[in-house]
Parts: C-alpha cells; sequence; structure tokens
C-alpha cells in the first residue's frame, strides 16, 4: 500500500483501494479494537450506555439533484449508518468546509435541506463548525457528519454475525440514487427523471427489530453499491453469499440508463436502501414487516447466506449460469455522496 | 447577512463573521435547542447519561508545524471542546478528505501523528471515513473529528454561568500556536524556534474538578485567541469582563513576532490553553491546582467578572489606562486550524 506513491480519486470509492487505506494505513496508526469492526457505525460503552457512534463526510458533486441534494445526504447517510448498527439516531454534529467566493444564498440553501432532513428523521443538530478555504482548495460546500444514537438492549448487529441459512433480503429498489447523480451530472437525458432514493431508514429498522432482535446484519449499500455491501459482509463473516440475480429488485430506468453509461446496478450507490441477512426463521415475518413500511414496499429476498466459498459472493444468473461479484476495487462514480 | 452575496475567508474565522453565519444561516435552519447553547461542545443526555458531543474540521496549512501537526490539531481541538464542558473525551470519529495526487505517505505520516495524539490523549478512534476529491478542489488533507465524553454528575459548565465576582484564570502563555504556524508559512525567522502549544487538556480540567465540581465556565482559545474566548462569554452570560493586561502571560518571543507580523497576542490563536470562570471562594485553590499540573504550570489570574459593562470586554492597560477587547471581525490568521 505504503509503496503506492499517490492518493487516487479510487481511494476514496469504497471499494478495494479504500479498504487497503483503512487497513494498511488507518487501522496501524489508529490502533483501536472498535474501528477495526468495520461495521457502518461503532458501539460503544458510556456511561453503563450502549451508543452508536458514526462520520461520514460528503463531497457529493453537484450539491443539489433530482431528489436531494448533500444536506439530505449528509443526515440520511449518517442516521443510516447509525441504523445499520439497530440505533436510532438521536444527535448530530456537522462541519462545514466552505469555499472561498461561494454564494452565502447557496449556503443557506444546504443549511434548510440539511435542517429538513433532520427533523423529517426527527434528529438533532447538536453542534457544529465551519471552517473556510480559499478558492481553488475546496468545491462550493463540503460537509462532514457523525451521529450518535441508542442501540436497544439486546440487539446486536454487525456484519461477522452473518451465518450460513441466512436469509438476504433487500429493501427495494437498487442503483437509483447513483443513476440519479450520474445522469444528471453527465447532462444525460433518459426521459424517465430518475429521483434519488435518499431517505433515512431508522424507521424502516424499527419496525423489522419490532420482528425480532436477532437481526444479524444489517448494511446500508451505499458507494460500491450491493456488490460492495455484500462483499464485505462475506468477508467479515467469513460465509459466502448466494444471490438470485433475477431477485435484485432493478427498476427498468436504472437497468436502461447502466447500459447507456456502462454500469453494472450491482455496484452503483443507494442511499435509501439496506441490505438485511435475517435468521431464517424470521425471516416471512421480517420481509412481511419491511413491505408494510413505505420505505420498504419493494422489498425482496435476493439471496442467502451458505458454507461454501467462504468470502466470495457468487450470482445465479436469470440463464442458470453463476458469476462472481467481485469487491469494486476503486471508483465507478466519483463523488457520488 | 444573507444580502452579503459570498462567503469570505472571514467567516471561517471564528469571530463576528463566523458568529453571524451560525446566527442568521445555520442555526434558523437546523433549529435546535442544543446547538443554540453556543458552547464549545454540545452536553446532551441518552440513555440517562450525560454526554459531552462535539465536532471540528481541520484546514491547517503547512500540515506539518513546529510543535505539531494536523493530526494532533484533529485530536487535541476536539478532545479539548469537550474538556471545556468538563468531559473526559472517550470516543473520536474521524472523516478524511484527501486531494487526489497527494502521497500515501504524507497521509501514512498525518495517520500516525493522530494516532499518536489520540493515544496521549486516551481518546480512541472509533468510527471513520475518507473521501477523495480532485487535484484542485482539496489541499492535501483536510480532517473532521466528532468526539464524544462523559460529562461527570454534578459538572454544569457553559458560557450563560458566568457572573459577576467569577475570577478569570488563563492556564498559560498565550499566542504561541499562531506565531509557530505563521512563522513557519510566512517563512520568518525570529531566531526563537517558537514551538505551538498543541496539547489535550483533559487531565488538566480533571485537576480542577478535583478542586470543585462548581467551575462556572471553561473555553480554549483557539481561533479569534483569548480576546474571542472573552468575548463570546460576555455576550452568551450577560456580564462584563476585566483583563488585566500586563497579568496576561505572553512570552516575549511571542511577542516580538507579532510586533513583526502586526499581530495583537489577545487574537491569536492557542491550541493548549484555556480560560477558566471560577468562583471567588475556589479561585486559590483552582490556580494552585493547575499550577500543580505540566499544563497549567504558567497560569494567571488575569482579570474578573463584573456586572458592569455586559457583554463587553474592557482590558486595564500597563500604563493604567482602559481600552475595549472588541471581538475580531474575520480571519487575522486564515487558516490556523
Amino acid at each position: 500500500m505504503r509503496d503506492q506513491p499517490r492518493i487516487v480519486m479510487g481511494h476514496g470509492g469504497g471499494g478495494v483501494l479504500s479498504g487497503e487505506l483503512v487497513q494498511h494505513v488507518f487501522a496501524p496508526a489508529f490502533g483501536g479494537q472498535v474501528l477495526s469492526a468495520l461495521a457502518d457505525s461503532a458501539t460503544v460503552t458510556l456511561g453503563g450506555t450502549r451508543l452508536a457512534f458514526s462520520t461520514d463526510t460528503y463531497v457529493v458533486r453537484p450539491l443539489f439533484f433530482p431528489g436531494g441534494s448533500i444536506g439530505d445526504l449528509a443526515v440520511n447517510g449518517t442516521v443510516n449508518d447509525l441504523a445499520m448498527s439497530g440505533a436510532r439516531a438521536a444527535y448530530l454534529s456537522c462541519g462545514f468546509i466552505l469555499e472561498e467566493g461561494v454564494e452565502v444564498e447557496l449556503v443557506a440553501q444546504v443549511a434548510e435541506a440539511l435542517g429538513a432532513a433532520a427533523r423529517a428523521a426527527g434528529v438533532e443538530v447538536a453542534t457544529g463548525d465551519t471552517k473556510v478555504v480559499e478558492s481553488g482548495h475546496g468545491d462550493g460546500v463540503y460537509i462532514n457528519t457523525a451521529g450518535i444514537g441508542l442501540v436497544p438492549d439486546g440487539v446486536d448487529i454487525r456484519p461477522q454475525r452473518a451465518v450460513p441459512g441466512d436469509v438476504v433480503i433487500v429493501s427495494g429498489d437498487i442503483g437509483v440514487h447513483g443513476v440519479a447523480v450520474m445522469s444528471l451530472r453527465e447532462g444525460l437525458e433518459f426521459g424517465t427523471g430518475i429521483e434519488s432514493d435518499c431517505a433515512a431508514l431508522g424507521g424502516l429498522v424499527e419496525s423489522m427489530l419490532a420482528v425480532t432482535p436477532d437481526l444479524h446484519v444489517l448494511r446500508d449499500p451505499t458507494r460500491g453499491g450491493l456488490a460492495a455491501a455484500l462483499g464485505e459482509i462475506a468477508s467479515a463473516a467469513g460465509v459466502g453469499v448466494v444471490l438470485q440475480e433475477r431477485s435484485v429488485p432493478v427498476p427498468d430506468p436504472v437497468a436502461n440508463a447502466c447500459a447507456v453509461l456502462g454500469l453494472d446496478p450491482l455496484y452503483v450507490a443507494n442511499e435509501g436502501k439496506l441490505v438485511a441477512f435475517v435468521p431464517r426463521e424470521h425471516a416471512d415475518a421480517v420481509l412481511d414487516a419491511m413491505r408494510a413500511h413505505p420505505l420498504g414496499a419493494r422489498a425482496a429476498v435476493i439471496g442467502e447466506c451458505v458454507d461454501s466459498h467462504p468470502g466470495m459472493v457468487v450470482a445465479r444468473t436469470g440463464l442458470g449460469g453463476t458469476r462472481v461479484i467481485d469487491l469494486p476495487i476503486g471508483e465507478q462514480l466519483p463523488r457520488i455522496c
């Protein structure tokens, strides 16, 4: 890793290069135990209270896109990371990096979108910071948020808990956020008006936990898409995953756009979806609960966890063949969130 | 505010312009109650546990400077914000924005400095995120950290608690961090080897709380220096502050450098100092406890809180005159932290 001389865009892509940076540079330097669990959020105990704690920085370009904005992402992305530990987000911090010369009115619009998203998600922005950098050292607005929330008693959701037999469920259509941003950015017209799926998943997760606290793994497939999410879980738990490709809900406009852009929907970022590994005995009830929630109406079983090919995700294709779903190396869609 | 068309560097300077941005743009948009308390960190209650929660983004230039680095600042700055609520930092989040093309080895050096500072401060990096932006949209490495820590029972430290009669104590020499960075950046040679005072203040605060949990206000005078810290406290509590200018410890090399650079030491950033408002009956004992700690060896009483001129800081000068210490408007030293 360290003989690779320079940072490339792919180091921020959520794939193999990002993983190498964490594994070879950050984890050894920081040396903590919690970070090495590699979950979407850390679970820590403070004063006898079990908390989920997570952070993400948002550098999406452009700042506003069909269905959302960097302000929406900055709330929902971090709220969702906490939800993937079973926690309902309570408080957010918010750090802005503004570029000299950006219009104050634009900053205000971003802040208003962020505030509205926070109210919709039921989370409070409790603390913040603003830095300004010279023109040519930023890109309008970058936002970091960190979040904290309570992990309910009896809940222990993390990638390592995937076991053979688990049923793999996705909460709805995939690929929508990435295609919405890319089609705007590239000035492409698909005549379909695809909008980002950006949404806060805390309520959906609560409805799933009401069925059973024993959900094994939750993951929101953002950068790197469903492929990266499943690959990371397979690797962390040392299990195999078999994906029924025909069962993965991909809307036609997304499939068409991906064909034009040369993308695989399995690798495209989502911002309002989750993938769940659920014990088989609870799978039907959890699926029903998801479908009863507005954000899970199109939930579907897409595969299962197996003990063969540990660490590997294999898709059964529509034609009856199989293909290996590799982790993405770098960045298919730069600055998508 | 919103009729001011564009962001200028001063909006990140921690002075009047920063305050206007919070007051007119962020606070109305976010609408929370906690944020409006305007402390260095928010105090929130989760699961019956009282927590301090804070964030800062670090954009210091250059990344390494005499006495520290952006990695040290990213730990100590946030640890200190928590300490200003009386909390010992327990966990940090860490979000990197890397610029495409930056050397991986440099990123590793920053990460190692950050990890070492975390171990020295007794805080664990629990969760992180990395984004990469194109060359020309960043400046090597930007870092955001957020931190959480327990607020001890009986402790209620916030700017609003300053009352007339409080004794104002500073923990040591001021102006050192800002001068160290600026002299390097400007290529100035003062022949003095001034090093940043960057340090984690959790231990010093614990030794002060061991004297009495009833400290009224703590503030680390970073951007905007001692002048901004005192001005914000005076404004938040609606009290006056009288500063004995001759009592403020300013090392000769800092005074000389400030003379060359045209700076007022009262406005220069510190990264390992605090200012405390202490009930008069505890002031001597708190001062003794501070002086017994390595980071408070040069602690000094520098003034008092009064009921005249509410919201205003007035300095008694060495010649027996008085001058008003205004809040800085914008940015005396850009990108100092």
